[in-house]
């Protein structure tokens, strides 16, 4: 029998639909979770912080798959995963659909000042000129990270007139590769990152990026906190050389109440909701476990596994 | 020399530009727009009221062309343009982009709960759930008025993989008829208006048709005010059988302090600025009017005519 090892909250959705051969155990919390961990073959880690699934992953001799509903991994140890030779699969492309809404929602909430208008609905104020009149139509739009996520931006971005470029480790036609951006950065109007958080892309976004954006232009974090450099980016924005900033992802979260980039006027702070902004998450999420439950079972290759070496 | 009496507000973009033959004289309000219109063979009518509107009309015996930058034409005299034979030219299409633009922002803010989002950032609340999780993926959404702003809306609806049915007189492929949609409301999970202001169009959308649609779904209006019966909207959405309201424009404009539905938690208020959310609106208006004055002095016939018999 295969033991595997799953939060409580996919129990609802996934309780009887198991292959044959598998045995679910479910853990309501961290406790739980290091108590069962040493009898299992795999584990689905879901809201559990850094240390315990390292403990977990510690304790558990004998797993031999380890599966997140995240897209980022970078809160496993992935240095233990990779010398224990665990299989890890994350949930790459089902938070893509939500991101990419939520990032389009961002852009033209930025561009039409939407913020200004819910705080004139909230005082029964009728603005009588808009708050901003930028259109995505023909705008350029530099997308750091042409995965899943980001090519699903640009699909949505150009519907809307968007002039796109992906930049992506091994570029296609038209695509620039992971330096070649930092050189032609003073040409485009948003900047969206949507690279996953590796030691190459820590504050990768620092002094001399924004110092090279076009004045006036946004950037778009749904990357990873530190992928920014937080005091670069109040510096530039207080400088009035960044337009603006949309930040899904910030350095701590939560973000601390009295951190400067609650109050910048043309800061926006998504709380890192983006991902979980979909009612289907927990069945999508289910869905590709089963399918990887299937394949682990049978012996056969797992879809949508992480190389922890690379940590994406 | 063929006279054409211009808003000032357009002098900067057209003065010594318009065609050969053409004198253009500037106006700075009704008052001015009344006292010279008598020598005028064309009128730009633009940020005038209705009844000033209707008396250049009255007084302007020589017009042969009167433009508007509006795609509506409801505040104009169609009546006395009708009977003097004046060639009426809007700005439709002009708006399609902006409009467009604003109406997926405002389904998208409403999908998401941005508007919350908003408010906490204000308190340097860090949300740990997601305030709305909807997606626009897989939703089915009618488009009533399939006309250049519809059209423009389905597209980018449909590049977000939306399922949109439009609306129009003579239906195309897959499109329904102009009362084929009240038999299916109810398959919807938003509804938007997109339709000229007409006497058939006038309070199209009262009780009857919120009972049928489907519950919890949502009304998208960037038609006109009148459009809606908003008694019916405020008891469909008191009862909560409508899920939300995103309303660009409102009956009358602008809506007073303490009309009701400034308050309703899932009622947006976006004051009629779709339109204008735009840097190039008075750019595109002169370039369309510039080409129409061309047309004017060789006495060809001009671009985008509304009929005003029909009203579009």
């Amino acid at each position: 029998m295969t033991i595997v090892l799953i939060s409580a909250q996919f129990r609802p959705g996934l309780e009887g639909r198991l292959p044959a051969g598998v045995e679910a155990r479910w853990y309501s919390d961290g406790g739980e979770l290091l108590a069962m961990v040493e009898q299992a073959d795999a584990v689905w880690l879901h809201q559990i912080d850094g240390p315990t699934a390292r403990e977990a992953v510690a304790r558990g001799t004998r797993l031999k798959w380890c599966n997140v509903l995240s897209s980022g991994v970078d809160w496993l140890p992935l240095d233990l995963l990779c010398e224990r030779g665990i299989t890890l699969t994350n949930g790459g492309g089902i938070h893509a659909q939500s991101v990419a809404e939520f990032t389009v929602m961002g852009m033209l909430t930025m561009a039409k000042g939407w913020r200004e208008v819910v705080r004139a609905q909230d005082r029964h104020e009728w603005l009588a000129e808009p708050p901003g009149k930028r259109e995505l139509l023909d705008s350029q739009v530099l997308v750091i990270g042409a995965g899943e996520i980001g090519s699903r931006i640009a699909e949505i971005l150009r519907a809307f007139g968007a002039h796109v470029t992906g930049v992506r480790r091994r570029p296609g036609p038209g695509e620039l590769g992971a330096e070649e951006w930092r050189g032609v950065l003073g040409r485009f109007d948003w900047v969206i990152l949507i690279v996953p958080s590796t030691p190459d892309t820590y504050r990768m976004f620092g002094p001399a990026e924004f110092a090279a954006m076009k004045p006036g232009a946004a950037l778009v974090n749904f990357a990873r906190g530190t992928v920014v450099d937080q005091e670069a980016l109040l510096a530039s924005i207080d400088s009035g050389h960044l337009g603006g900033a949309f930040l899904d992802v910030t350095d701590p979260e939560p973000l601390p109440a009295d951190h400067p980039l609650w109050s910048r006027e043309n800061v926006h702070i998504s709380m890192h909701l983006s991902g979980r902004a979909q009612d289907l998450l927990f069945t999508r999420g289910e869905k590709r476990f089963l399918a990887n439950a299937e394949r682990f079972v049978a012996g056969e290759p797992l879809g949508h596994v992480v190389d922890p070496g690379l940590g994406y």
